[in-house]
């Protein structure tokens, strides 16, 4: 199995619902939600690519950094590089049918597991998507980490101390999915929460909590001062809001304000290593990867996540080779051109 | 209906006089006046959705906001969200027949009142177009605002006064049109006006007077003192002069210029919820909604309209809650990413 | 005839030469000199027209400015309008032989004096080009000013010389086609000139002498120490030397430089009336008028050249009309947003 | 032979491995790696276009500079035009068989020699391509600097030795090759440089010694520290890492870092003479062009790289002549629109 030949498998079973383009940017799909695209204008998924396309990395060739280290502990667990799968859910809606949800939480996970990382699992009204969570728990114990809707606070609770029970790494809540419409019309109403809810929630859980949907500062210090273990800048890859800023815009004043806190996690628009890169030189701990995961499940499943995610290892290593940097937990603001940061 | 419908009906009946695009953006039909386009390269069309794009919007879940009000009184009368219909005329003309002038009129005005909100409606060289608007009052007391070519003061006072008569809300100005060619063709001149035209007018007039196309402080605070009730920051859907900034950069000075003086509404490119938001917070009481809505009326006729019209609305109040506003007469300039303003 | 018509029209008779786009943007014919594109890369030409995109205009409504004048004196003479048919040649090669030299010639200066205003006229390796020139005047005395290529002072002189003998307003020297290659391998050099050439070519010259090619207050300040009459600051529309900036990114500063001590007329991508009246709030006393012209000639002969200046003229006063601009000698730099000069 | 037929033969025998686009810009080749195009998204690659575009000539015509000087000495020797042609290997997988290694390269070394100036030969897995430059240089001496692989520091200096040998003017090692896979698949490792390796380099060869792949002022002036004799400011085409600045926007500081201790070449994206002149004014002392000879070499063998060189050449004399500058060894920075350096 190669890239090319799962990318052009994934293109035959999206069937017109995610085209596989040359360079996944969200031109083509925008406004196709459901579909694979971003909501409205995808503005805010344009400017996730935008903003990481303005960090410019510098090339360095004169040093001595030629294995560097991409592995990280992250919930505890060692990873074979700072990548999550990201949560996607509603895949019959959203993928024209291209698999199950069962077999798409499979495959992910499974891929995941082989290729020495974690996937995030999903949520939704019907209850098979949490379910798949679970069940790929099972067989995949310590491999996922399901990530509950903003639901009421005593549900997200319960449904968290199901995944503890399951095995899971840790859980989330995507917080970003508070105006979603088809929960709330399913009678399982989602909305924000307060630094209260998130305190409550944090109190009553067992394993690492994580925040989904983290774009200020102050969101960030609220999340901190809740206890709550871990953030995902993210927005929603362009499908909570239109025109948020790009993930990478708003990671640096983040990461400058939780001051180590939390760990950070963020996802928007990352295509490659060097995308990895900027993000861990911008203040992350590791990235969440959606799109580029889904193509890999469709058209290879576990096969096709793992073959995915062992490529943005080779091309985080090889940045970093290209970069001079050593360790994937210390990587110098240095590293991007202007010193951005 | 639906909104996938409305726009594939309205496809085939423009004809090509509108493409109906994914976005409606103004690139497709460029310098098409007559037409659905803007005039010239199209610049000042796309400089209102440039404008628009540039203000990012704060991604915030942790809040209480759960059910934001979207409501507000203009012009003493509560509309169900703050977004008011443009006047639109010439549609034989413009749209290459679509409908009829009368049609057009009837099914915004209707759709605006199903949907709790108000329509403009139009003037032109033939009396039909300002009749129509007449008679959609006649049908619909108080849920029209005739907008008045910037003709003689004298007509323009006559004409408010028959509006006013009618059952009008209120009545406008668009001096935008000053250099209409089809107006003075046919014998009704138009022109720019001065302070001591619009006291005139304000003086012997009966209802809110709205001055239509103000783009700088200077012009709107000549509106505050000549006693103007209302005006509109547009530049006409780039349908006036080519090459004018986008609304949404002259706005946020227009608003700190007149303090309050007046009530301030903007068009130019609102495509969704999430650019009313913005607009909001950059210093407006409402917005005007041109395209989508001829969209709406030539595929769904009245209850296309409303269709628009509850679709922003529902993305307002998602807005809202993704960002923590409360009450969208009190948006803060910190919902815009940079607090830009 | 209409403007629809002569684009037809010249859109069959320029096989391909030019495709009469929708807006003529440099972007289709990049590349293609010979033809009627911008050299290389065409980013001089492209430039020329996003330096006139940035500039905005401040659209304003409040005012007494019913009727604009629009009229000046140039060289001496009134002008309907302060435009000028930019000189072209080479008909034969660059539109495809849409036209012969005599022919083309004949129509731009007949055509500019119908709308009231006149034509440069081009010179080249064959005489024909040169000699149209002449022979427009002796139909049409002073409605012409030749420009002559930058060949030895003394044949300047010469042909300098036959062009006041035959009536001609004018003279003018494209300095900026000094790398022409055709004319140095047709055995008549031509080359930049200093300082000291210029005031030669004053001198001995009893027509007002325009030097083209200028686009740094440096030059334009050599150019009035020798005497020059008039300036044009251009990019030979981009098809000198690729990447030079716009001339409206110039021209402010050159402007500025000189104090009036001579005329500036400028060109490059204008192609309505709105352009114009950035071009005169920057600095410049009047425009030359290139491709669009090319486009009125080839389409309609004599008749298309006017039609496309009173065209160029209405969009002028309506856009003096949409600024509150009363005449054209003084167009204030408020006119830009931001005040831009 | 012209260059349209150049361009004609060179995109039948390319065979969709590269298009021959009317403009070479890495837009529609992106990501084709093996092929023509930049890694990844090829940012790296259409960084390096935008950056030159972002510098703009200062087009001056008021000056005495008739016949500048276009020619200048590297490493000792000559050149017509300081240009040099880049190592191109590879070519049976990156041009899709178009040229065998050896063909390719005596037709650009044969071609170079043609025109003047000298040209850089490759390395890679197969020995046949750094034999084929040292085969080239049998038959044209001193008119080839072989470019090693960063292989280790012994290889390098045998390798080094053996092109001295052969009659080679100087060597290069392209660090910037520091992550190539297909290296060290190959059991023949590359990686990342120390200075203190670049000084053994230097300290056991003969003839001058390049580092390529420099794109800091760190880095280069390590390379000066350790006796380097010349650096290739370059990001590889764009085919070593994503999302790198273009080459025109690191020169500067890093002319301005070294101070003249080494020569600067650079290289990225340069399609004319006009790019040439920025990148001398930007701070270097020659360039190296990749595409457009390769163009020329497969659609015209060694006439058509002689072709393209000299078309450079006499668009570096034209543009000289169009900004006022003498010689090729003294272009001031006021050159650039704005005197950026």
């Amino acid at each position: 199995m190669d890239w090319i030949t799962v990318k052009q498998q994934a293109r035959e079973k999206f069937r017109g619902s995610c085209r596989v383009c040359p360079v996944c940017n969200g031109i083509v799909c925008a406004g196709e939600v459901p579909g694979m695209g971003g909501l409205g204008t995808a503005a805010s998924f344009h400017n996730n690519l935008k903003a990481l396309a303005e960090c410019k990395l510098n090339l360095r060739t004169i040093h001595e950094v030629t294995s560097p280290k991409i592995s990280r502990i992250l919930f505890g667990k060692e990873m074979a590089v700072p990548v999550i799968a990201a949560a996607i859910g509603g895949i019959g809606l959203n993928m024209n049918g291209a698999m199950t949800e069962r077999e798409y939480c499979q495959a992910v996970v499974a891929g995941c597991r082989q290729a020495g990382v974690v996937a995030m699992t999903g949520d939704g009204p019907k209850p098979e998507v949490f379910d798949s969570g679970l069940e790929a728990l099972a067989e995949y114990p310590g491999y996922a980490i399901p990530v509950i809707k903003p639901r009421c606070t005593e549900k997200i609770i319960e449904l968290a101390e199901q995944a503890a029970a399951a095995g899971a790494l840790a859980f989330g809540v995507d917080i970003d999915a508070a105006a979603l419409v088809n929960m709330t019309n399913a009678g399982q109403p989602v909305g924000p929460k307060t630094q209260q809810d998130l305190a409550t929630i944090k109190k009553h859980t067992t394993i690492p909590f994580i925040a989904k949907g983290i774009m200020t500062p102050d969101d960030a210090l609220r999340c901190a001062a809740a206890g709550v273990d871990a953030i995902v800048v993210t927005n929603h890859g362009g499908r909570a809001l239109d025109h948020t800023p790009g993930t990478a815009e708003v990671l640096p004043a983040i990461s400058e304000a939780v001051q180590g806190q939390l760990t950070i996690l963020v996802d928007g628009g990352i295509r490659s290593g060097a995308d990895i890169l900027k993000l861990l030189a911008l203040g992350a701990d590791g990235v969440l990867v959606g799109r580029p995961l889904a193509i890999g499940a469709v058209g290879g499943g576990a096969g096709g996540v793992a073959l995915v995610i062992n490529k943005l290892a080779a091309e985080l290593r090889a940045a970093m080779v290209l970069t001079g940097v050593g360790d994937v937990t210390t990587v110098p603001p240095s590293v991007l051109w202007g010193g951005r940061r």
